[in-house]
């Protein structure tokens, strides 16, 4: 049970972690259905027109422009009707001088014809149809490459799908596409106090809920995250997480000093140890380092300094990995009531907004209900001693 | 092919939807794990303190605080060590007077002792720990019921579950909870022209674009979809699909009248019928009625219309259904060209927001590489003839 040796200022672990984030670079192929929010991994060229042929943007009838030339109310032209032609369908005949043929909106202009008369200048009796109004050649026809060209760069790499982007996938006829793998995290509950949710519970024990809160962001917020069973805080046990690899392991951490030095003892052992305690409250005891290629956190055992910190150390790391854009939503309100900071680091506090003011709910790092009360947090710089009643401040929503 | 008989407006189209939307009531059981996002089904109240015994919330000594008084660097108090705790543990030994036990951040205070002393105010060597300040009944304990006391009400009927709360419900030992079902949407196809991604095209036919669009869309904004094969555009198919229920149908969409009205006349004969055609720009020939408890929307068939419209009609049925708020991200920016627009319909433009300014991206209703270029859309009331260049418009985003 040693004290902290040296404590690294907020920002700068914030920076030491975000350089030690790689861009992911593995690929996937999954259903567009699946797609959306994910970020896609190759430029998408188009390998046909669409439509891919001259199509009717309305209702009414295909016809030879120039045939229509000269028409009006008091001289209509008069076209014989040699036909119907749907959406889907092709046409079986062609349209001759002097003949034309009823067509839908969507459906493939028949040969010979250039126009489409609206049906509301035309009026049909038996297979006679008159042409009130001169149509121009293309009128009405939406050309094969009118959405988008054949070898045409549709979508580049990077992009995240949304739903009008996975609407050009369909409409290239792909049902799949590849995408930037997840980042895989490996969460492992360590800690001889607490019991996994749903199983008994002894004297002097809590419930695991780090593992909870941790997983639940981190996959909200684009990870392909897994829960392992709680880890024995021995020395041997520890280490064998590292066997598992993934992208990062997180262990949600035990709240002893002792459990905290074991994963920090550990990571030096295995890989490259780059700090072990911030400047930061709550949170202070919060550990990162690297084995092999995996980003190793050993999280602060109070379950508000473990989610306070995932949100403003993890996250970051998370979204630059997934090559996802950290959404941040802040909001300038004015602060009800007083709030007293520790001078020298930098404070996270969470807060309720209601009507427009922020109230302090913190209640004490190992109290989870500080946090599901709260609406979000405000950032206290280690230089302020205090925050007036009346301040305005800047607070961070979850 | 007849032309729309009546067309009501836009606001009054809106109304009827959600009027008829009723809040979802069957309730479902889920993994904590997978319940960020979802409405909590029931009020949560704990059925024990948490976190449920006294506990050190320092690293230290427990003692018998009135051993304490008086003590000071110059006259320390000298106790002795008869063990040590660490978290998850139960002291065997009772603290009597004259002696202390180690004590590690979270463990339970060990019988007899009732504060713990930081170690950075004492002095071990062997089994002697001096002390050097004095500490008050309680201090640096947490009490039993500092996170929650039995028989509190902590999260209520309603919310949205986010990870502190998904938090409270683990350290209330919780692996599952209830919340309401995600709508359930089934989609159908409709429209000789299209074919399924994936699938060989002919001329003359496109890919399905809309199933995707929506299906995706509506997923993302939760609710549980399923799109179905391309249904044949005859009565009885189309009446096939009321048998499946659900809480809605939607039919993605064949672009010709003709088809519109078959389903028009479908929902007309086994449900009732409240509109078939909006005076609205995209999107004119869109349907909506009920059969049965299942809402049911005919969408227009061009992509751009389709999917414009599920934002501003379908997306808020979804979410009232789904009692989830409906979030709209929206800015107020300067147009960078003039858009004219037609009166007497409600019209929805997409546009591209690029330093400020919103460019117009509108191709053609038919064209997804509208949308799928654009950041998302204005409105243009009915009534508006045009909007000159350096207007200031309020873009929805995607």
């Amino acid at each position: 049970m040693m004290p902290f040796q040296e404590l690294i200022d907020f920002e700068r672990a914030k920076k030491i972690i975000l350089e030690n984030t790689w861009e992911m670079d593995r690929v996937e192929e999954i259903s567009i259905t699946e797609a959306c929010g994910r970020v896609l991994a190759e430029d998408i060229e188009a390998d046909f027109n669409i439509p891919g042929f001259a199509r009717a943007a309305m209702d009414g009838y295909a016809v030879i422009a120039s045939d229509t030339f000269g028409a009006s109310m008091r001289n209509p032209v008069k076209l014989r009707l040699i036909g119907k032609i749907f959406a889907g369908e092709i046409a079986k005949e062609e349209v001759k001088k002097g003949t034309c043929m009823q067509i839908a909106t969507g459906a493939a202009l028949p040969e010979g014809s250039d126009a489409v008369i609206m049906v509301e200048n035309t009026s049909a009796e038996g297979d006679e149809v008159q042409i009130f109004k001169p149509v121009y050649p293309g009128a009405n026809v939406s050309s094969p490459d009118e959405d988008v060209k054949k070898g045409e760069k549709v979508l580049a790499e990077g992009m995240i799908l949304n739903p009008p982007k996975i609407g050009v996938l369909a409409a290239l006829g792909m049902e799949k596409v590849r995408v930037y793998e997840k980042p895989e995290v490996h969460i492992y509950p360590t800690g001889r106090e607490i019991v996994s949710p749903g199983c008994e519970i002894e004297y002097g024990k809590i419930y695991d809920i780090n593992s909870y809160t941790l997983a639940t962001l981190l996959k909200e917020e684009g990870a392909d995250v897994h829960i392992h069973p709680i880890v024995d805080d021995d020395k041997e046990t520890i280490e064998r997480c590292f066997e598992g690899g993934g992208d990062y392991i997180i262990f949600s951490g035990g709240s002893s000093v002792g459990e905290r030095d074991m994963i920090a003892d550990a990571i030096e052992k295995h890989g490259k140890l780059f700090f072990h305690g911030i400047a930061l409250k709550p949170g202070k005891p919060t550990i990162f380092g690297k084995v092999g290629k995996t980003l190793v956190f050993g999280m602060p055992g109070y379950p508000t300094s473990c989610l306070t910190n995932a949100y403003v150390l993890l996250l970051p790391s998370i979204k630059k990995m997934a090559r996802l854009p950290l959404i941040i939503k802040r909001e300038e309100v004015t602060l009800a009531e007083r709030i007293v900071s520790t001078i020298g680091r930098y404070q996270i506090y969470p807060v309720k907004v209601k009507e427009g003011k922020a109230y302090p709910v913190f209640k004490e790092s190992g109290a989870i209900t500080s946090l599901s009360n709260a609406s979000g947090y405000i950032e206290i710089p280690a230089n302020v001693e205090y925050l007036d009643k009346g301040s305005k401040v800047l607070v961070t929503y979850f």
